[in-house]
């Protein structure tokens, strides 16, 4: 594998990386911004991949937003784009459902753990789910629920998927039901797994570690839909037909952005240093997932 | 290793077998009864060994009761006991944080994830300890939780460890508090790690699934003080001072509580099949957790 190279400063070498590419997929939180702070000249940056004709997709794991509050975030940054260059996880578990997974009614409702972000993409695709932000589901569980957990009196017979994103609302009644369905053979999708979420300057539990508990229980992994998951992968290129060889990822995050545009065989790959990741970590010997480039910040692409 | 020897009906082989130890440890929960439902004859099993002079200890890992409340289960079922007999995960954790792990004051309390059992046992070996069955943990995570949990303003600074049980009330809040003790250098104890808790005939998340999302975020595994970690026989040891060579491990569960008695290097390990594990787990070729002896039920050792 060739060393990265170090685009910060380097005019000649970024104007050679941007013409090898007619499309660049974007990690949003670490690259863009970090929580609510924008890094500097982002909007700069896109406004000049704009003007070369670039294609744009925002590809993110957070399954708690949807497309359309994605949207919404990018207008109170500044940040020109559309909806439609929205990519999230929830949204990529949303067409996986409904185009590629595609169980017979009527046992094709899905039971969600998880936020609105996912029922608003559950429901653009025409999927059919419980759970979620039900209030129905936020208690606490009681000795009768065991019960009615077990002898299936409390479960949704047309439930045949279990899908399992980042739920700031989760429970042992959630997770006990969850488990009987899949108990009962439920098929198992997972927005994405990462194990935590960068939020206030420090980390969070993840919805990798909100399923968790799920999959010690039964003992199997889910199939995510997020980075790194080459379904994801499939999923946009289903959506946006881009020719790979001249597509490069831009992330922070060397095992999920990075390792995701590898095995996808994009044509390039391209880290920033503003999120998670160290340069040490790529340019250590032997070091596991080497992006093609590297900068200190998005905004050097514009000097 | 020699095949298990079946004993139930074989008078003379009981005889001999009961004659070889002085000492027996039970598990509770798939041996003397299920849930509320009482095995044939256990009470009479129970009267012979003690007729006989043996010493008996009740070894459990459920965390939700304490030694008390396990005592007003054995009464209620009609079982001679007395709580000294009882040894519980939660117990075990409580003696390991008081006796041997001995963490210098004031940064010794305890994060505790679980039921009151767990706080009995804490308050009776004089830990102090916060979360638990507070009603303050048990609520949804708010927008100021992220930042106060992040910067340490709503941290207590004398937490030194977290203790993770089975929590019929966890929750995003508690699990990112914990979280975040953790990523600032506390102790990771668990009462156990079962992954199911078997209960009105079906199986629901145990203590290892609902402590699998702090293991996922923080990606390393905590000291488990219940079967079939050593930490629990050396604490039942500390307090019991038997011969291990005339002690038998009598349990329903080949992986935690047969394990437990064989690396235990126990003198004999008795497997009773109303459980979990079935015989044809410990019969099959190149089985990995063989018991010294088996029975259908506890009942046969009094025919």
């Amino acid at each position: 594998m060739s060393p990265p190279k170090y685009l910060t400063g380097d005019k000649a070498g970024i104007e050679e990386f941007l013409s090898r590419f007619d499309v660049f997929l974007f990690d949003c939180d670490g690259v863009l911004w970090s929580g609510d702070h924008l890094y500097p000249k982002v909007a700069e940056t896109i406004g000049m991949l704009r003007s070369k004709g670039k294609q744009l997709v925002f590809v993110t794991n957070n399954s708690t937003k949807s497309r359309a509050d994605y949207k919404k975030k990018f207008d109170k940054m500044g940040i020109e784009t559309n909806e439609e260059e929205v990519f999230g996880s929830s949204y990529s578990a949303a067409v996986y459902i409904a185009r590629i997974l595609k169980l017979p009614a009527p046992k094709n409702k899905v039971f969600v753990l998880g936020e609105s972000g996912i029922e608003q993409e559950l429901n653009a695709e025409g999927v059919r789910y419980i759970c979620g932000t039900d209030p129905a589901f936020r208690r606490d569980i009681e000795p009768e629920d065991f019960t009615n957990i077990a002898n299936g009196s409390a479960l949704d017979p047309e439930v045949g998927i279990v899908l399992s994103g980042l739920d700031f609302h989760l429970n042992y009644l959630k997770m006990a039901t969850a488990f009987q369905y899949l108990q009962r053979g439920a098929v198992f999708l997972a927005t994405n797994t990462d194990s935590t979420l960068p939020t206030a300057h420090s980390l969070f539990p993840g919805a990798g570690s909100a399923g968790a508990g799920l999959v010690k229980a039964i003992g199997r992994e889910p199939l995510a839909l997020g980075k790194p998951s080459q379904a994801m992968m499939d999923a946009i290129e289903g959506k946006f037909h881009f020719d790979r060889s001249r597509t490069c990822m831009v992330g922070d995050r060397l095992n999920t952005d990075i390792q995701f545009g590898i095995e996808g065989k994009l044509g390039g790959t391209l880290a920033v240093l503003t999120g998670v990741s160290k340069k040490e970590e790529f340019l250590a010997e032997g070091a596991p997932t080497v992006p093609m480039a590297y900068m200190d910040t998005l905004g050097d692409l514009v000097g």
